[in-house]
């Protein structure tokens, strides 16, 4: 995948039949390339505070400068990470910016600008060519403050239900259930990274069955799944 | 399921033919239920410590108590939640004490002693029934830090690979992959909530396809998910 390929189009080509209800899960990797989110690291002019914190965890200062150009708030620089809330409201290490499976060497890969908005075109464009109501979820690795390991989670989204509210319902004896929200779209991303390796070059993934996530309307996107300041303990 | 029940044979007579490379994933609530891991509120005594919690977060001072109990480290009490380290290494809310789907009103149903533990006898015990190698992951809904929204995670695993590890290998380009472990254990989890919902009273999913997970040996476990101690940068 290149900057400026129609996703959509090679997506549609790529998939046998897709029917309403699919869920299509896409790697983050190939929505980048695809909207030329890349910067060459010769092209970078570390600034003193990239410099700095590059000695201190001993990393590419230029990788660095491009993480802190991507970077909202720095929350954690230890043990050679950074962990930063991204422009986009993402929580997560070296604010997505990825230098393995990227177009090039010394080509440093950005997250989409607007998942989101990725998603919401991505969903559009399968649906005029297809003309199947599909799901689309944006997939990335992130890890986790407590647990070991990557799991992948949604990016971005359009066309699911991010969050199924349980709140209010009642469980199986009718009593009133605990605050659950279920984060479907994260659960849909996981679900998909079984179903291919690091290796594999198998960037979108096709979930069929989920029709319960599959909503209407594009929805509220992944951003519904990012926690609110007002809720965040551990900042 | 109630205390005593043996789940390894309720689940052979339930699933209709398991096969060596199939993954089961089990609830937590069935495997604690089965293995009397409950508590009536009604016989629970809060000391000052609980009773303090409880006012400041509007909270059951006996349920808290209960929480406290199970609780190695309070990590934040805060907006009405506990965040628990639990004496099993789980970091999670309310110590994964839980007032939903419990045997009763007023009855708390708290984590297995030891989920590792109950993951290899739940294996062992369909091996004895069914001849088969399954990979067994009894899964909990857990929140995250800074995303909404519960996702289930392993909290026992037994004939899994919890953490499957690329570090070193190479992505498709020959360069070596950055530190990627994948929490597949994780993805299971997460795969199979997928299946159900909070009120189907379905406490076992079957995954077939995922062999790739799937080990001879019993392994390490879930216990290979926790973030060990000097690796915690949210403490």
């Amino acid at each position: 995948v290149q900057a400026g390929d129609d996703l959509a189009a090679l997506i549609a080509d790529a998939a046998d039949e897709l029917r309403d209800g699919d869920v299509l899960v896409v790697a983050q990797k190939v929505v980048s390339k695809s909207e030329g989110r890349t910067r060459r690291l010769a092209d970078v002019h570390p600034g003193a505070r990239a410099r700095e914190l590059a000695s201190e965890q001993a990393k590419d200062a230029r990788l660095v400068q491009i993480v802190l150009e991507e970077t909202a708030e720095l929350l954690r620089a230890d043990h050679g990470v950074l962990i930063c809330e991204t422009h986009q409201g993402l929580v997560c290490a070296n604010a997505g910016v990825d230098m393995s499976n990227t177009p090039g060497p010394d080509v440093a890969l950005l997250l989409p600008e607007d998942p989101d908005g990725s998603a919401r075109r991505l969903r559009a464009g399968l649906r005029e060519l297809t003309g199947a109501r599909v799901g689309v979820v944006i997939g990335d690795s992130f890890g986790r403050a407590w647990r070991l390991g990557l799991t992948d989670v949604a990016i971005g989204a359009a066309g699911i239900d991010p969050l199924e509210d349980w709140r209010g319902r009642a469980d199986a004896r009718g009593r009133e259930l605990q605050a659950t929200e279920v984060a479907l779209a994260d659960e849909l991303a996981a679900a998909a990274d079984l179903a291919r390796t690091k290796d594999s070059q198998e960037p979108v993934v096709l979930i069929r069955g989920a029709e319960r996530a599959v909503t209407e309307l594009d929805g509220p996107g992944a951003a519904a799944l990012r926690r609110p300041r007002a809720l965040d303990l551990f900042r």
